[in-house]
């Protein structure tokens, strides 16, 4: 029988009604996902009654599931003792994550009072949230080379129940990691008796604890890997990261790329606050207008030839508006393909010429029609021309800078999706408008 | 031994000194992945060579993992009959996206020269790219209910020496798909005569053949899969869809948000053609010239208002850049949510008092910033006050667009993403503009 979706069902209205008997019944037989998701989209005042009702052992499951809303509202009802029992029944790396959500202080009351894996989870909490240390969890099979196939077996299918585990990784005595071998190696071999050093492979990929997530995901994508080994400076084995965080850093990233791109933080979507996702908008808001107040400046200046030939100005949300699409345009595919591996930094000259070309093709195009359009809308060829060859100066320019920037990011170790926000689209604004007036003053003057 | 990447080897200097024989030593060790990343830099006229220096054995590994433009070179240079002996030695899967690259007439050509698997391939060139039937492999286990544990197990190691299976998925007589057990399951079980329809899940996810990729990750990422089973409308099981093809699609669908944003294909990234790359673009910044030149028309109309007081054009950039950054935070907001299951439409009133709420906070902190900068400047308290109450109008009304689009194209089946493109945007631009100068003349006019 395919799954259900529990919210296909009419449990959201049970819920609104208070019929908990019926609640709860369909609570028992369903994932943890998808009762995650029915208390995510429940009325705030029920989510605490929706998590009572369920068993000791679905509440761990159900917990680690919930978005940031609701597990806040969850957290709060908790007491610590209750809390305390619930991520000691977690993974690791989920349980830090729980904890790592908590106040300092309740934080290490609830570390206090776990009975066991506490020590675990101070080490996990020790690292950087978007690095390997970070994303990763303790519970990994490491096996001593000198270990037989048939004990490697028992290793892996008894370990937990919860994760199952593909790779047995081998170390040797000093707890450095040498190779691994994975569940069909061993169900293949024969000779059950043979040491999994024997039959290891030798080659591997495997993070360092503060390797940056996304370069993390790039090998687990690279490699078509289901999970790779962390280790540490010295290639000791500390933990693994599975598939499901790989998705979530991916998506995380994609995420944060977008985010950046019109100023505002990840968790602005599923934010219920208007003040706090106007705390996350405003400043990049700021810095737009305090930019066009600068581009206001700018128009300023240039007064009296705007009275002389009120027309000029006609043009300047066509010059706004097109050098900041192909701003953002080459911006935004070079932070992609840098965020992906599909483009490096070694590139960086072939990558602005390519979109120097791009740039001169499309000004060119783009200056031909507003030429003529001018011409036909004013009846003046003059004024058409240079309209058309500033439209062309500012594509340019604005190629330029949307290109180099997120590239000079880079090399300089910065984040490159800055080069997408509202910073250097302003600043793009700026120097668009500057050249457009100058251009257009200095060859009407000279024409005149 | 950590693998190491080829690339950081002088591999690309060997290459460009033609140092063949060197060159061939490196890639015979190497991972396939490295090796289509080592070619994919190399330039053109060396990638045929390079792909000709590999084993029989690693073409179909390498050429699956080159991107667009190596691809394209090294199947225009086989011939049908090489090519068909490096497809028939790939999953159906790949096999079936490389025949799809190539012009009908060749890939017709290719089919007929296989040897095996060219049916399985046929079978999956039928469904659509981007659904469920168009990324998924026909190479499945599928095992009657009633085998025993012993003979499941023997069938997920023997079944495939390159992609490892880790369900078996239980099919009753029809094939029609009614549990799956997993490789720890059958290992754990003592007594290995057991029927393993007497030990399934029989609660399970499964994809159906026209679903929609995205749909897919979504259910993968939600039940934290390794894989996912295929079904058609019936439940007959027909493929599954392994954890890498999942990343794929995460970041292909993360990539084409981020390229409708901004008015390209997600082929720019790696389009090395200048003019293929004006070509993806061209048509978005044409609709945003017109749009401008519409802006034009608006502003045209009030000539008269603007001779009067050229101050009120000095604020068209801001108006213009801050209506269009609050309307591009709240559809890509929107657009993201969407896309990952965050947002869903039944809550669109939700979603847009909460994004009104945010617009009314942002739009009086901003109006109140520019009405005292405006007065600290000018000198005008009126102008001040007009200029500040028209930005709050625009935000307000840009947020009321970007919110509520990509939520209406959603509802009617159409992609969201399309909201965020220079269609939308340019609207906003002259809506935005006209609202600007009404409010402004018309307030003034009652002033004066």
């Amino acid at each position: 029988m395919a799954r259900q979706n529990l919210l296909d069902t009419d449990i959201l209205d049970l819920i609104r009604n208070e019929e908990w008997d019926e609640v709860s019944a369909l609570l028992l037989d369903a994932h943890p996902a998808d009762i995650a998701d029915v208390i995510d989209r429940s009325p705030s005042n029920s989510q605490i009654k929706l998590f009572s009702l369920l068993g000791e052992d679905a509440k761990p499951d159900v917990l680690v599931e919930l978005e940031s809303v609701a597990e806040a509202e969850v957290l709060e009802a908790l007491t610590n003792a209750e809390l305390s029992e619930i991520v000691d029944d977690m993974d690791p790396d989920d349980a830090a994550d729980v904890i790592s959500d908590l106040p300092e202080e309740r934080s290490e009351q609830v570390l206090e009072l776990m009975e066991e894996g506490s020590d675990e989870v101070r080490e996990l909490l020790k690292y950087e949230e978007d690095t390997a240390g970070g994303i990763m969890t303790t519970d990994v099979v490491a096996l001593p080379e000198t270990r037989t196939v048939e004990e490697a077996l028992d290793a892996l299918s008894h370990f937990d129940q919860e994760e199952r585990f593909l790779n047995a990784n081998i170390v040797d005595q000093n707890g450095t990691m040498i190779g691994f071998v994975d569940v069909w190696d061993l169900l293949r071999e024969k000779d059950k008796t043979r040491t999994i050093g024997a039959i290891a492979h030798r080659k591997f990929a495997a993070a360092t604890v503060d390797m940056d997530q996304e370069e993390v995901a790039k090998q687990v994508k690279k490699y078509d890997l289901v999970e790779i080994p962390v280790v540490d400076e010295g290639g000791r084995l500390e933990g693994r990261i599975t598939h499901d965080d790989i998705l979530d850093v991916i998506e995380e990233e994609a995420h944060e790329d977008i985010s950046h791109m019109v100023g505002t933080s990840e968790e602005d979507i599923t934010e219920p606050s208007a003040f706090r996702v106007s705390r996350m908008r405003l400043p990049w808001l700021i810095i737009g207008l305090f930019g066009g107040l600068v581009s206001a400046l700018v128009m300023s200046h240039f007064e009296m030839a705007i009275e002389r030939i009120i027309t000029l100005v006609f043009f300047v949300p066509v010059v706004m508006a097109m050098g900041g699409n192909v701003g953002m345009q080459s911006s935004a595919i070079v932070v992609r393909g840098l965020a992906t591996g599909e483009i490096d930094v070694t590139h960086t000259s072939h990558r602005l010429l390519r979109e120097i070309r791009v740039a001169l093709i499309n000004g060119l195009v783009c200056g031909a029609i507003l030429t003529l359009l001018t011409f036909f809308w004013l009846r003046n060829i003059h004024l058409g021309v240079v309209v058309g060859g500033a439209l062309i100066c500012v594509i340019l320019v604005s190629t330029f800078v949307g290109t180099l920037v997120p590239l000079l990011l880079k090399r300089f170790d910065i984040d490159p999706a800055l080069a997408t926000g509202p910073f250097v689209t302003t600043s793009n604004d700026i120097i668009g408008l500057g050249i457009y007036f100058i251009f257009t003053t200095v060859l009407l003057n000279m024409i005149s």
